[in-house]
């Protein structure tokens, strides 16, 4: 049993490495196995969503709506599942909430305070994969789904993703326990490789399962 | 322009006190005064509260939806009155969330972590006056009160208040700019005496409005 985070701009190959990842520790490595959406899958999820999408909140309330929503999901699926064996896969973890909520923000909000503020009350990933890639091909990669529709955070400019790049790359440069891959270089087939690769050799997966 | 807090378990006299300063504010030294209910006078108020008594949520989400709560009361009320020389009587600010939602559950979430917190991103008031009272002698007060409803704090035993007042001495043990009344043993009349001649010992109000 596991959290394993992952992070990334959107369009970066989150959702398909997740599903990549939990079909194979389940099918090969009979392991049970959760994906959450770490930012919302609470039952305060919709209802954060809706003031989020309907209601003028500033930078900083927004920010205490998505702890609020962490923290209750942390408490209802992660901590349950982790005390059940299973393994925890996360979409989008701290390190998003720092990046898009207050890196981009520029708010007087240092990450030694938010590290400080999540340390003994959030769980911390036993390892997290951060999927780099360049903002415009995140978001080329986003609209060319048919009928999808762009959140109120990617209709914001690049100058604001780029922001939001350096926010988790300020975040990185200070976590150990993170794994990056490139992924616009490299084709998600590869970095799934990889990153079994890389699960092995920490022995979080045994050798001959492969 | 001033923010004031009044903080003090239920029943510690603190409406009372809110109203008698805001009126000879208005009517004695011709303020402009405006009273806030710290802890829920924004727009996500009544959605915050909706969750804080239907829902299942921890005691660390309900902390992050109350600094979502006051952030937003901040930018909506407080920071335009202020900006407009209003006189803001908050009725609840920090004290009361740190005794309520952080102290009395003894969270592992020390009061400098919450000072930490707080310090640059809340309005600190100029005086916060904090309503001293004996728990039993101010849930009866409460109680006492013809048709009204314990809320879910009310109904905890007074061990979990006794916590509370705990959490209010300790939270000012550390802090300067407050000023301590016991509105037991004195009438609310001679408590609001001593406020006034306060404000006007700190030239908050001038001699001779008096």
């Amino acid at each position: 049993m596991s959290l394993i985070a992952f992070e990334g701009m959107d369009g970066s190959g989150k959702s398909t490495l997740v599903n990549y990842l939990k079909n194979v520790l389940k099918e090969k490595y009979n392991k049970k196995v959760i994906v959450v959406q770490g930012l919302g899958s609470s039952s305060i999820g919709p209802t954060m969503r809706k003031i989020f999408l309907d209601q003028e909140i500033s930078n900083l309330t927004c920010l205490w709506l998505s702890l609020a929503n962490m923290s209750q999901t942390m408490e209802e699926i992660i901590r349950p599942a982790l005390a059940r064996g299973y393994w925890v896969l996360a979409d989008r973890w701290l390190a998003s909430t720092y990046a898009y909520q207050i890196f981009s923000y520029k708010m007087d909000f240092s990450l030694k305070k938010f590290q400080k503020i999540t340390k003994k009350l959030f769980f911390l990933p036993k390892i997290t994969f951060y999927l780099d890639i360049p903002v415009d091909i995140g978001l080329k990669r986003k609209r060319s789904i048919i009928g999808y529709e762009l959140n109120r955070f990617e209709r914001k400019d690049l100058a604001y993703l780029k922001q939001v790049q350096k926010g988790y790359q300020t975040f990185y440069q200070k976590e150990k326990k993170v794994k990056s891959y490139d992924t616009y270089l490299s084709s998600p087939d590869l970095v799934f490789y990889k990153m079994i690769d890389f699960l092995i050799n920490r022995k979080m997966l045994p050798k001959e399962g492969r």
